[in-house]
């Protein structure tokens, strides 16, 4: 039996309390990505959100991030590897932290947005922050890119890894994403997505844009909480998932 | 025989590579208070700064303060307790990460600036923060000023704690230090200084502004780094201390 | 016959698209106020809400605040003189070049959250902010609490104010305030709130919480544009004013 | 007679007050470039170093950059063009209102860091912050790297210009710097940088690290504040260039 975690990036706020959008889409997924301050939230929309995730029983993930707040750490930087390490190195740590004062504890690291793609790209940065994770707590487990050389470079360091996919997001032939902003880089039916997902899970293949069929590891789905139609589609992903005989669990942790 | 520990603050500028001051002092003290990047400091400084402490056998602390940049955390705000728990945790929790990617542990928390003060004076606050330490980590030793109520307040919860005293500083009758801007606040002659730290440490004893003397519990002496004779400063009192047989020793973790 | 202002606070995120809540209330108000970066909003936020109150005929007011942003400017901080001359003159600068690009002009200034009541609580900052703004431009309108002392320091310093009121607040006999978190503190009703506003317009008075009846000097009235239902608040105002006679107008500059 | 005009980054510290540097180097340059607040600087910062320039007699500038303090601005990032504009809009306009605030005015502008290359190298970004300058004042001076596509796209687009030369930095045969890091980049010695100061002034000549002799437009030449000998650099090279008769002078304003 195919089994699937379903993962989301929550705690993208400051200060003001818009848990609405996050408590909408709790209920049907299995792990969170908390920001860590960095690219969004701070001290107390971590706790409020990793308060949320346990009492529901998702899985906590720190989801790290550029420190650029004002362009949401969507912008790729210039940044060296030591640095790239460093800003790992405290992220991880301060949602630990948090984890532990509540009797959690944290257990995947899941890159944000620019840093996502940039730890595929270059294998210096990808390397430096795979070595931080490690050097905090080598049982946490590492969320990225299916397939991409960033997982490879953490699976080398003795990192477990988790190989993401997307529902709502078109492939390419290469197996990464069609870019966003170009024609049918996004998938917006709550149906259409749902059917990518059953596919990915039972299948572990994908349909790309240019019709060829790719074979892509799948351990877990991110599902986007920033959708107006969050909670539809995180609703429709789970039940089609599950009336397809897929088990939607949050991973074992290291 | 009287023994005492030497503290200083350390790493509290951002990005640029300044340090130079901290080397300095460095040799002559047995703890360092490291910002966490809410008044000072940031994830590079962290590490350059726990890393230069372990290799020279300091204590590693969490410079725990306001999150105001612009005001160096002297400017006291109008914190709720639950903000104030949270910027605690999350503060400790990223340089303990620093701290364990190196190999070293955070052995002690002291709180910063304006926020040390407020400690004392709203019981909420300090009740909060206290709570914070021990949530994160009840093994931590807590600094603050000498004979205060948030002493009190975290050895009540079960922490054990350091009282702190200043060498280069006047005291009240009260036990509060006179406030800078005051007449003879500051005591800016290394001799002087090392003198009050020999009878702090010997006698635990202080004469205060007004002849009284004062008898204070004397765990740990702050030496000011930002001074521009801070090398000079601290090398006096180290000397001094020794000379008068007392022991200069980091303080024994939880 | 009677004429009101009708502003509301604008422009009060960072970073990614969120247009959407201040777009539903511009077509109501006359007049915004928009964050300028300290304690909210940002480059490209402010340049955003400049040119959509320019293109709807809103006047456009600098919304200056302290900096706090994870403490939305809610938060009092002990701010010096000196700096909050200092923090005021930048944020009004930063937005009078945004306008001066769009071609179009900052009219008036209006203090945020915590510091709005610092400068009626405290002289010296009342003093510095109101000449902060008289130093950048003395043409520019000063909005503050109807009636308080910050209004009366601004108008001796030589600048045109304009008395706010709130109609969705409940009024103390002494003419501040019911402090947010106590009962009856807010008017939910629109309805309620539009009765309050067509009273204080017309009357220039308030029945306040002790039903005594305020006479009240009244220029510009705040639509409060963060509540769920601020368009409907707004929209309900605005209306049942015209229909009251009032004429609802921006504010003639300075 | 040949003339020019020594620039200087000031005002590049948070907080604190390390004017000394700032001071030291004041009597020696007649033109401050100031930092914004964006890569270093903040409202208090500004005013005094604006203040300090006035009472000395420097022409007064905004030093724009990119939105990364702890990068200090020195790290590239992936801006669009439209948040370039943006960010060199609110930058100007904060520092110009400090200048007016103080009876003073903002003569020119000088991207700063990573920008200053990025300017160069990505024709729309340098577009976009050439227009934001226009827009906000068409009468600034424009200071960029001598003979740089940027300044000739400021000038197309109405601006009048300040060719910038360096007399620590080494050349390219090209005309650009030979990169930080690599050998022979920085002439440390003050008076071999007064030599290149004195050749450029005189002859709109320097020797690139090839041999090979480069014709440049020289309207202004940057003195490094930031280096340990920053003092005794710039008055080697103001008197150096004053005894070969050159006058050194502040640009005159559009």
């Amino acid at each position: 039996m195919s089994r699937i975690d379903l993962n989301c990036d929550l705690g993208e706020y400051v200060g003001t309390d818009r848990m609405g959008a996050d408590e909408a889409v709790m209920p049907w997924i299995t792990s969170a990505n908390i920001a860590c301050g960095f690219h969004a939230g701070d001290a107390s929309v971590m706790r409020r959100t990793v308060a949320a995730a346990l009492s529901e029983g998702v899985a906590i993930g720190a989801h790290v991030g550029l420190p650029d707040r004002e362009g949401f750490g969507r912008r790729a930087m210039a940044l060296d590897a030591q640095t790239a390490y460093d800003i790992t190195v405290v992220q991880v740590g301060a949602l630990q932290a948090v984890a532990r004062s509540l009797g959690a504890r944290v257990g995947h690291v899941k890159p944000h947005g620019a840093l996502y793609h940039m730890l595929d790209a270059d294998a210096g940065l990808g390397d430096a922050v795979a070595r931080a994770i490690r050097d905090v707590d080598p049982g946490l487990l590492v969320v990225g890119r299916s397939g991409g050389p960033w997982l490879a470079r953490a699976e080398y360091l003795g990192l477990a890894v988790l190989h993401e996919v997307f529902a709502d997001r078109a492939y390419r032939g290469d197996g990464g994403l069609v870019a966003r902003g170009e024609p049918g880089a996004c998938i917006d039916s709550p149906q259409a997505a749902a059917e990518q997902a059953v596919r990915l899970a039972r299948e572990q293949r994908v349909k790309a844009a240019d019709e060829q069929v790719l074979e892509l590891r799948v351990d877990t789905l991110c599902i986007h909480g920033d959708r107006d139609d969050a909670e539809a589609m995180a609703r429709t992903i789970r039940e089609r998932l599950e009336q397809a005989g897929v088990e939607v669990v949050r991973p074992a942790c290291g």
